[in-house]
């Protein structure tokens, strides 16, 4: 008999068993009017959950597809890009426009910090720059950025601002209309609950008018070519039809109690697994507050590996999390709480951290992080 | 109760069961230890199914998106490519290559032919491109051409192939190392009986040192990037890991009785959907013979409007099949028998056809196209 498994990594995450279900559908075809109709929904919920009234284009790739996208028919050759980065992701952005000859001027913050208004203000004054690349949640620090003055500042500017949404969509409050953001971008397999293999791109009237004079050549990234066939129903080429059918009964399940509901389950669920990794006597990597609700980083006592931990919890508990990167490679580990996630799996999940601790010889008392997660969690409705 | 319904399309074609479950197996992490050994025994069958010693790369997109990524790869602005084409996907090629500023020579044939070597020969002569485009299935037409003698010419005169092989891979032959192909693109939803969202590259060393020096801009298409992510067991950013689990059940049946097998069972299906069609009067738009392995187009009779004839398919039957394009949009229609589809699917198929044509008063005589289907089709098994 195999071993339950529990996912609980910030992407991709646990599928609730009715997305399986409809991901398990016999396969449409993308050029019938059983496909038309259920990407008519597909669109409408996606419209909800990103807070718009624009078209969504919706792309069979990863965020980082989709964000290239936004780079490619954003821009022509030379182009200014102000890149804010903070962590993996921002840093990604900055070397992908790079590589599309974007004139990139970064906007670098430490790892674990979150970019400034002022900051962002400054920036742009003095480097003029067109376009600003933020991340709303930076998913190698679970650093969750104010996006709202942000954004702000961009549209007093006149910048056009692309927002790398892809693990904070549907986890934590993102206004796409009412904060004037111009391009989001996310990906299906955050909060959104559906596998990986489609992602999400909704663009302002401003971002349009500037992709009809961008000259960076595309074609299976081209959105006007995507918008024309979206129009009639379908998309280009093949889309992941199943991966669709999937989402439409993914996103019914994220917006049945409300987006608010999510975001409140989300921002408890951060709250137990810190209260869980403090009990256990553990430092945290993520900010320890509200705003870290998409995944929670926290580091091993010294001499404890955190890569032997994450594949004995694997090995020996069937619960997958997430490591860290670079220097903190062997200390950090991450913990994700989106996707179809509870406060027992994460009560769970923590137990079994202790257990594995105390089992490595670290100075840990058992029976403390559970207790705390369902306290600090308190009496939110899961769901 | 829903109506049974059956897929007849030439990709996305209809997925076995067993590869359903696959797909509604739990999520998996694709950076864990789950992944990487499903992702082997992927990268094996795959070997297999190419008949290649090479890696192949696995991307997450459509076809389009996989021969994007040998037009950017292969290329800098300004090389000249000879592309040649026979229908819509070859048409499409040459378009995609103008886009990223490849100086394109077209070789252009009706639709419903297929290229000849001596013109291959000459053209490459007089153009001295350095890279030829083929479309080995033609889906618009049914085309499948003799790839082999195409591929010498190119050979012979040291130009680097690129082989669109979307709807041909698994259905007829094609030997990606012992022909020679440089470049051959695939994608998961046609005889690889996997639903859309994935796409496969297998590269010669010749197309590696080009891409070595080729200037084209890339970031998510980079071969490079893909080649030392999947050295690692996994993919530069996160790939559509349920389509991958399930690609791992489809490959095995394909495998699973010998590939030959499966080309046999293609042609034999073919000979029956033609037969059928001929037995119901009606005029073949795909080649008559067992090169059509693929998908039959046959046309309706004067007066019967083809789209009509596929709403009530649809509509009544549950049968859904292809339509055909521009001019011929009005008369053709076109059956895929690629994927899980059988002979009975086939002549269930061709029987409806019979039914709804008798009711839009055609003149046709019920009863004559399965019996005939069944005939052609002979003893193969079916496996």
């Amino acid at each position: 008999m195999t071993r339950p498994q529990q996912l609980l990594t910030p992407g991709p995450t646990a599928v609730p068993p009715e997305v399986l279900r409809a991901l398990a559908e016999p396969v449409i075809h993308h050029r019938s009017p059983d496909f038309t109709e259920v990407f008519a929904v597909a669109q409408e919920r996606l419209r909800a959950v990103f807070r718009t009234e624009r078209e969504v284009l919706v792309l069979t790739c990863s965020g980082t597809g989709a964000f290239e996208s936004a780079v490619v028919n954003l821009h022509s050759p030379g182009d200014r890009v102000l890149a804010v980065s903070q962590g993996e992701f921002g840093e990604r952005w900055q070397k992908l426009a790079s590589v599309f000859g974007c004139d990139v001027v970064p906007l670098t913050y430490g790892w674990g910090e979150a970019p400034r208004p002022d900051d962002l203000r400054e920036a742009l004054a003095e480097s003029g720059a067109q376009t600003v690349f933020l991340v709303h949640s930076e998913t190698s620090t679970g650093v969750v950025c104010d996006l709202e003055p942000l954004l702000a500042v961009c549209n007093e500017a006149g910048a056009l601002s692309v927002v790398d949404a892809v693990s904070s969509l549907g986890a934590v409050p993102l206004e796409t209309d009412a904060w004037g953001a111009d391009v989001v971008v996310t990906g299906s397999q955050k909060a959104l609950m559906t596998p990986p293999g489609l992602a999400f791109v909704a663009a302002s009237e401003r971002a349009w008018e500037r992709a009809a004079t961008a000259s960076l050549p595309r074609f299976y990234w081209d959105w006007e070519r995507q918008r024309v066939a979206q129009e009639k129903g379908s998309t280009p080429s093949t889309p992941a039809t199943s991966l669709v059918v999937a989402l439409v009964a993914a996103l019914g399940l994220v917006l049945e109690g409300g987006l608010e509901t999510a975001f409140a389950r989300h921002r408890a669920l951060g709250r137990a697994c810190r209260a869980g990794i403090k009990a256990i006597g553990l430092e945290l990597y993520s900010p320890d507050d509200d705003s870290a609700a998409v995944l929670t980083g926290a580091l091993t006592p010294e001499g404890i590996d955190a890569v032997a931990l994450r594949l004995a919890l694997r090995d020996r508990h069937g619960i997958t999390i997430a490591g860290g990167h670079g220097d903190l490679v062997s200390r950090l580990f991450r913990i994700g709480h989106i996707g179809h996630v509870g406060v027992e799996e994460l009560a769970g999940a923590l137990a079994a951290i202790e257990d594995e601790l105390a089992a490595s010889g670290a100075d840990v008392e058992q029976g403390k992080a559970a207790p705390a997660a369902y306290e600090a969690f308190g009496t939110v409705v899961t769901a």
